[in-house]
């Protein structure tokens, strides 16, 4: 397993891996080696079949305090040789493929959380700005400390929310409360939060990483890490496909291919009154498109 | 109108339809009979212009247990025969039309509820497990016995949810919600499923279908037909398209049409103060699109 | 500033604009005139960059009753003489471009609404029927007097939901909801609308002004325009995109843009511990497309 900078990474007996923020002194702050090493960790390390769903949190008393404004330099990680003019962006642009040096950093990450098909659970024990916050978006259930604090901050700082947060937010909250909290650019409290279903429940903070490990074990036991996978990709693009009839062909894919798989174990013990026996690995998922 | 092996239909004077899924000895578990007889109904009887509103709902304790597991041979509905490998399945469904044989069963029930313009009322009444709980999404609005009990379970059965349910869950309840309920794969209390915005309403056991019956019917007396039927399409086709542009086309197909229909009815009888004497009929709705 | 003959337009010295529905004989009921009056202002005097957030309320004691079916002539302001049947109608829908006489009133004014750069707040006084009600869907933040009656009545006068209302709708309330107010086309209470999460707010009437007023200035003081109308847009966008890689795309040009505009200013306010001082221009967005 690789070795991190910025992040720690480990995995239990059931599968379930804790990564974490770990940059305490800086109350975590997002830094281009923190970019660069969560992208890295959930397009690998978390890819193995070792690993069944993952729990993000932060060490010490914040979860991410956002990006570290305070670095040298190019803090958004944009190529400065690159910087176009807006028409000269916005022609290139139109061109694909993207170039790397205009990508935005957080959908750098965001992307490759959203990609990795097993169930990603952020525990939000403090402290989570900017890209602290909207990278939680990406992952699938949120929930948080009473300390917690969250904040689409960006209208301050005169910069767009990003990391795909705009595909994100108004599929968990709608669009009245997340153009609502992208507005006012506040500091949301934990309770504000939880009322405007951004954190599916509010812990006490020693309970907040035992409560998210443990939904996340719920997960894992005696489930098909095969058949969750595929579900995760289908909620996400169904959800967001114009017609239930493309949910219906890629259900049709998924359908058949579970079952002359895990389906043929699943439905085999519970007739026999057996707990199951899944032997499905994650990584031979195929792609649903 | 036709006669049923596993369903009831009956249709009172206001024109509210009771659908009854009838094999209560079996908890109304679902096998391949039902699934043609529920794609059967809802594209022939349920279309005729008597039919106003449909309330679907379960005889006896159950509404419906799920896939028939215990049933002889293919529980799927899958073609055995025509089972391809994963990857020639990746090419054949690249390829339209799509094979029959490999169709998710479920999806067929579903898209003819769905494509059916009209409310369409799911009255909960017990166990809805499974497709069992998958077809009720592809209903308009939910109500729920106190003793209602809602699995997406499929995650323990080492298979998908199905029924395009990834289509309709996170547009009822939220991503967040949709993930959560699926990846725990277990069974929710009537409390869960109204507190997470599943179900509109719980209600005393004997209650339920009298008030399921009660609402149809106020979406039935002095309503146009015509008018609600339209405006079904429109919600579903344009809360799911990219632009609002898309929905000002269709909106202008769509209001332009009733203004030469039961819109000006409608509006003659306001002015008049009377009630209004609609005689557009459903069955000759145009296709929005 | 233009003047209006059923709409009053004033700008406060935070930019926040108040945009009054002036008809109150009428309880503000929307004809041909404020409808071409409202398309105006949203893309002419609301569009100045001293406007930085807009406030829409009703004269006298309603917000808006609906369309004025009292009106001489064609209430529904498409073209008599260009009439054609559904056939005739559904071939000129699939022929670009759209005929200005068959396109629906209430969508011109609420594309218009939509397309403005900067934060729209309804503040629902009283009676919102109709267009009345689907008017205030385009805009992004609903407040409500508790004498506030909010109605979606198409379906009792033989019309369907307009003005978009369909792409608004179940974005704000979910499906579920969305289906059942259109269906019965009944009149909601204040209460009934806000458990329903279709406005963010209740207030007693003398109280509502000001708290949307409050509310709006929240949005501008010490915010960026650009960084807000940047936000708006791919919030809306994204929110309805089938895939976060279009996110990705949108992302990176807005924050490319912003990262050599109001973003500089705003990361060094931040450092210096001082306010910031945007100078970026609402008027110079680049087009999110």
């Amino acid at each position: 397993m690789t070795s991190y900078e910025t992040l720690s990474f480990a995995v239990d007996d059931d599968g379930v891996a804790t990564l974490t923020l770990d940059r305490p002194d800086s109350l975590n702050a997002f830094d281009l080696t923190m970019a660069r090493e969560l992208e890295q960790v959930f397009l690998t390390d978390a890819r193995s079949d070792d690993v069944r769903a993952v729990v993000v949190t932060g060490a010490g008393r914040a979860f991410c305090a956002g990006m570290d404004l305070s670095a040298e330099g190019n803090v958004f990680g944009l190529d400065e040789s690159l910087r176009p003019t807006p028409e000269e962006f916005r022609a290139s642009y139109d061109a694909a493929p993207y170039d790397e040096g205009v990508r935005d950093t957080g959908g750098k990450v965001t992307l490759a959380i959203h990609a990795l098909p097993k169930p990603v659970i952020a525990a939000i024990n403090g402290p989570a700005v900017g890209i602290g916050a909207t990278m939680t978006l990406a992952m699938d259930i949120r929930l948080a400390s009473t300390k917690a604090r969250i904040g689409f901050v960006f209208g301050r700082l005169g910069i767009v929310p990003e990391a795909c947060s705009s595909w994100f937010l108004p599929r968990i909250v709608g669009i009245q409360q997340a153009l609502e909290w992208v507005y006012s650019a506040d500091i949301l409290t934990a309770e504000q939060a939880h009322a405007g279903r951004l954190v599916r429940s509010l812990h006490e903070p020693d309970d907040l990483l035992p409560a998210a490990l443990d939904l996340a074990r719920s997960f894992v036991v005696g489930r098909s890490p095969v058949a969750l996978g595929l579900a995760k990709q289908l909620l996400y693009r169904n959800g967001a496909a114009a017609d239930p009839l493309e949910a219906h062909l890629s259900d049709s894919l998924a359908m058949y291919y579970t079952s002359i798989g895990d389906g043929k174990e699943g439905v085999a013990a519970f007739l026999e009154k057996r707990p199951a026996s899944f032997t499905g690995r994650a990584a031979d998922l195929p792609r649903i498109h």
